[in-house]
């Protein structure tokens, strides 16, 4: 922003950097390295993408019933994509240039519009096409998984992880690839400090694609979901997933969107606003690192991205064994290896400073914590699920007030934990940089931001694994049902099923890290975004022709300020709105589906017969028009609320006497007014808390329904059809949009928020 | 607390009056008048209330038949109450003895001990006695309601509204009386600016009492009800209200103990902790009111018991009328009523400061708005309960959803409207305290918070009334049973079920009025916090021989702070964990109802023949033994969580290099760690906000689906019986501890936390 103008233009330093003595400047050179072994890293990711992609396309396609199946999965997602596409890149264009003429509106930030809109639009595109190529592979990966099935459950595995470990290395690429390559043509080598700073507009592109792809998925999935069950099984009478519903191919279409493009976007944003966020911190920490300490958070992808390359690669299982065990396996490999990396980044970039990989080492700790949390809420063989599943032979109502109730303990654990890291880390963080240069003063609380920012990496270091093991969900899902409706064998059945079971867990835990590592990320963004008003408020200042004392941080949230607690309860607030449009959105999609089936039992009554086929495509191209119409107004509400607020405070405040409690230094109050960012922030930080504490209600609660129907389907309590069984899939189908469309959405919004108030910072101040 | 000591003891004046000159002492004299004249007004509600018994009590009695019913209602309510009480007196005596220990501990609190405890112990009493009278009248009003119903609609809508209108003057009459007696006590009339800083002691036992009052009789009511229905319904296939089952009456003492003496206790506290919190900012503004300013919370109290009083007195219908109708014209009447008092008190005591006024009208618009958004949620004949109804056509699980995005959709209107009642009286504040007199100097800051106090009296000026007419609605649904049970004529029934209609919006919009003023008390509760960590600071550093500033304060809560972070992100999960500890209480007490009826069918077969009665009593004390158990531990959890928080980090922060960036100033942070009462200033506002909202979730998502069962139940879909009607059942009993246990349990949690934090302050420094 304004700090980068400063830096660049007219070598202001930005921060709290000017606590420091600057370094002599020949100590560049040869650090940047570590750049080039960043960027290079980025580029063997995608062509190991591109290995493991063509390694699982050359494997047996199967029957021609399976491949036909198949194409019109393929032909569904294919179509929802590119239409929604098309949708966000219109959104995407038009706010590029809302923030280019927004940019170019003050003298100030008006030579940085080029580079934010450049940067946004780079975001957005890196976002969209890690989003698509990744699911090109998986709708593909999904007939091979089922060809291998057939044979080998090992196989299968195999497949399905290569083809998720694509999407996972895509995604960790073009974040590394997009940030690295930005960061040099924006002259980061020569101005590494002024640079991050110039990259949020990078974030919040990925972020915005993220929230539409996210929301614009989960409610097509779940809408062709419901509407499929609703009236496949209740009025016509047909099982699920046979080929007479027009809504079946919708369905299988929907667990490609949602689950496989939606998390890879929602994890795209996470590396990327994470890292630009912690660049940005590295920054302000440069009279200490150098560019290394900038360049330490791509050195941490590219970590991540050898680990897990080798940890999908490890993977190999027997046949009797647990598919969960032998994913696990991998997991704890590539969680090992870059422990190990992290360990060697800490010594080459952060002069040994051991404590800080302590945080690294808290984050990690974190990612499993996390991860077991949810595995006690979800899986069956625990007493919640349990617990959940016997409410049901008491019917419908006590199982959602059961699963209602286990939905509200979830966030118990976590927050503590979350509590847990965020002292341990910035108590590491402080102690890692004890013993400072001759000159450097840093303040206690910078430092300790710092270790929370480490310790965010440290939970990233093994984000691609884990998306690999994410999108083995719901191609292990689709196999299955290729599978089922290709009528092969009850031993070939047996083996998906093992396959999609161990997929739902892979998908659960996929959720619990992604919001683990979104409340953990919640500090850093938000010291990112106080760095950026800090350092817009010196601009301000200094163009009046004043200076700020140089002890002047703007790191004061004065929630005792009726603005900022304002902010805070609305910031909450939109988190519960933004839920409901979600979940009321599926319903009326899921409407849509239900009167296109009927129409064409209606239109064609040799669909019922099974004498013609229906029209999968017409149904498709239904539920993707009200999917798409309906993501619009939640992502806009997502956007707008922020900067309404920002802007409102920060221009009525002073007027009516409303000005937050702040403490500018004197003399300065007539040329900043600091209440609009105030209250933006706290806006941010309660929207943040309130978020993933709702975030984890749903998605835990929707599981843990989930599998208590799978736990009955076992036999318990009657088995299918019992009327225990008949409860169990209430509660599963108010589950469902709870699980796979409000919940995740969350995780992308909270993420959004921050990036959406980093780059219109320039706007509240 | 200790400012308190300071002022009475060694003449230091407290808080931010040292900003002013010290007003002659002899202005006070004749002030004092209004003091006599609040106690006065609660010694005349107290014999209005006797009144408004004798004429309840006076009325007939009806058949035998019905009298048998009424005394086993009153016996069990009675029996409930009595070991309830037990239960509460002894925690309560505990927790005495814990505080006079803690206080006796510090050398700087022991001074105060004694006045804390005995403040705590009468705030107790209090609340427990205005629960036990308001419920001794209750349980009588519905025989004669319903004996006055064999007749005529407005003479049986009379006699409810009567008997809850007992309810209303007891508690706020006694409310006025405690805190005015032990201001009269306490040497209130010589040390104006003292005194309310010991009173502190009373708002905390109100809302210790108030919590296990409303947990408990919560927890019981939903447990005998949903126990009842599903043994009675769902096993033996006998209708709902049927004398065979052996829950039955279980059920009716529910809505009584649950309803009545929980909403009792939950505005008692309410009056209770607002008023003191007012007066601690009365005390603040010394120098401009004197004791016309400490005084003025109590005069609005004596105008909310005349005005309602009236209000009662005035309601009068034609046979014809809708009930409801009839009860809003007395509302209107006495807010009118309350809005010319308001008038008078701001002529009279602050000085025709108009704007003042405006502030109060302020709370007023608040109460109605928060009434009508309510009903808006909750009444059949808007859209959010008829999208709710027309989604029981699909099924139980689309009700669910609808209901649950409905309910998530609720809180964002108040949300709004809060924001704007925040921003608007504060405001009126500021400009209401311009033009102080010559040498008084007060921060923009101080005069909006009081502003928002005076908007939060203005919202509590229909208290009473409104408090009537929520006690009426469990009368009225009792009077409806007790016609149900003794075989009434059609239209008997017909009657009473229009005013059980009445009484179930009446009992919405009390929790929705609840909720807003819970909402807006919570800058007044927590400005109140403020100030006392302030006066106690003070103390501090003049005990080690320093002065402070004058111009400090604290008023400064940095959520960009780790550990005020951490208490905010632990604020808002609490609200989760006790909702769900809350909810999951009621089905392991329902859990022991089944089996308790499961009992008495096998041991006794005569009951499902009829020839031999069920034994009640058995069933009620089995239900009242798991209810009072199930209160303990997340009553305890609300108290013991922000003391653990506030101990813990006001002793390790230093330590581990945790300290919160509060700007002390220099040279003190030897002396005090401010990071503790910091932390426990985020938890308590964060969970205030996270509380707020999703009690607003449970609350109207619980009466949206309770209606949309009702709307079908008129016909609509099918009617009673149908399948649509099925769906909504679940809806409507999914609803039921949302809306009857942990909704309004979560409005005392945001209350108890805010008087347990200022009992507690001097633990935090």
């Amino acid at each position: 922003m304004f700090a980068s103008i400063a830096a660049a233009g007219f070598h202001v330093s930005p921060g709290i950097a000017s606590f420091f003595e600057p370094l002599p400047s020949g100590a560049l050179g040869s650090d940047t390295l570590y750049l080039w072994i960043a960027i290079g890293t980025g580029v063997l990711a995608l062509l190991a993408a591109l290995l493991f992609a063509r390694s699982v396309l050359a494997a047996d396609q199967g029957t021609a019933d399976m491949q036909e199946i198949a194409s019109a999965i393929r032909e569904g997602a294919e179509a929802f994509m590119a239409r929604q596409y098309k949708t966000i890149a219109i959104m995407a264009v038009v706010l590029a240039a809302v923030l280019y003429g927004g940019y170019l509106a003050y003298p100030l930030t008006a030579p940085l519009a080029m580079k934010v809109v450049f940067s946004f639009l780079v975001g957005a595109a890196c976002s969209g096409l890690s989003g698509y190529t990744g699911m090109f592979v998986s709708i593909r990966a999904n007939l091979r998984t089922a060809a291998a099935a057939r044979n080998s459950m090992t196989a299968a595995l195999k497949l399905a992880l290569r083809g998720g470990a694509v999407t996972g290395l895509i995604v960790v690429g073009l974040s590394l690839l997009g940030i690295g390559l930005l960061f040099v043509l924006f002259g980061g080598i020569a101005n590494p400090e002024a640079v991050p700073y110039q990259l949020v507009g990078f974030g919040f592109g990925a972020s915005l694609v993220a929230l539409f792809a996210q929301l614009g998925g989960g409610i097509y999935t779940k809408a062709a979901d419901v509407g499929a069950d609703l009236v496949g099984k209740v009025e016509a009478g047909i099982p699920e997933d046979d080929p007479r519903n027009p809504a079946v191919i919708a369905d299988l279409v929907g667990d490609n969107v949602g689950d496989c493009a939606g998390r890879g976007a929602d994890l795209f944003e996470s590396s990327a606003a994470e890292s630009v966020g912690a660049m940005i911190l590295g920054a302000a920490l440069f009279p200490v690192f150098g560019i290394k300490g900038i360049l330490f958070p791509l050195i941490v992808h590219a970590i991540n991205i050898g680990a897990s390359i080798i940890g999908v690669s490890s993977v190999r299982g027997k046949e009797t064994d647990d598919p969960m065990h032998t994913l696990n396996r991998g997991f704890y490999i590539t969680s090992f290896l870059a422990l190990l990396g992290f360990a060697a980044a800490v010594h080459f970039l952060l002069q040994d400073r051991w404590w800080l990989l302590a945080a690294g080492v808290v984050g990690i700790a974190t990612s499993f914590a996390f991860v077991s949390i949810t595995e006690y809420y979800t899986e069956t063989r625990y007493k919640p699920v349990q617990s959940i599943a016997a409410a049901c032979n008491t019917g419908a109502a006590t199982n959602i007030i059961t699963g209602l109730a286990v939905g509200m303990q979830t966030p118990a654990l976590p927050a503590v934990v979350i509590s847990g890291a965020l002292l341990l880390s910035y108590y590491f963080g402080v102690r890692g940089l004890e013993n400072l240069p001759d000159g450097v003063m840093i303040a206690d609380y910078y430092k300790g931001i710092y270790g929370t920012a480490i310790a965010t990496l440290g939970m990233l270091s093994s984000a691609a694994y884990i998306l690999a093991m994410d999108t083995f969900g719901p191609i292990t899902d689709n196999a299955g049902g290729i599978i089922e409706m290709s009528n092969q064998p009850h031993e070939v059945r047996d083996r998906t099923d093992r396959l999609d079971a161990a997929g739902n867990t892979t998908k659960a835990l996929t959720k619990g890290y992604a919001i683990g590592s979104a409340a953990l990320a919640a500090f850093l963004l938000f010291s990112a975004y106080l760095e950026t008003i800090h350092n817009i408020v010196k601009h301000k200042v200094e163009a009046a022709g004043f200076t700020l004392p140089v002890d002047w941080t703007f790191s004061n949230i004065n929630l005792a300020s009726i603005p900022v607690f304002v902010g805070a309860l609305l910031g909450a607030m939109l988190t519960y709105l933004f839920s409901s449009m979600a979940i009321s959105a599926v319903g009326r999609a899921a409407e849509k589906v239900i009167e296109d089936v009927r129409a064409q039992f209606k239109e064609n009554p040799g669909i019922m017969k099974g004498t013609s086929k229906p029209d999968y495509a017409r149904c498709v191209s239904i539920v993707t028009g009200a999917a798409l119409k309906e993501m619009v107004l939640p992502g806009a509400l997502a956007v707008l609320m922020p900067v309404t607020i920002g802007v409102l405070f920060s221009h009525l405040s002073t007027r009516f006497h409303l000005k937050s409690s702040t403490d500018l230094p004197e003399g300065f109050s007539h040329l900043v007014n600091l209440t609009g960012a105030e209250s933006v922030a706290a806006f941010l930080m309660v929207g943040t808390i309130s978020g993933i504490l709702l975030a984890m209600l749903m998605n835990n609660g929707g599981g843990a329904w989930d599998n208590a129907k799978k736990l009955i389907e076992t036999g318990l309590y009657g088995g299918k059809g019992s009327d225990a069984h008949k409860a169990a899939v209430v509660g599963d189908t108010v589950g469902d949009p709870f699980k796979d469309t409000a919940g995740p959405s969350l995780h992308v919004l909270i993420k959004l928020l921050a990036t959406v108030t980093l780059v219109l910072a320039p706007l509240f101040v």
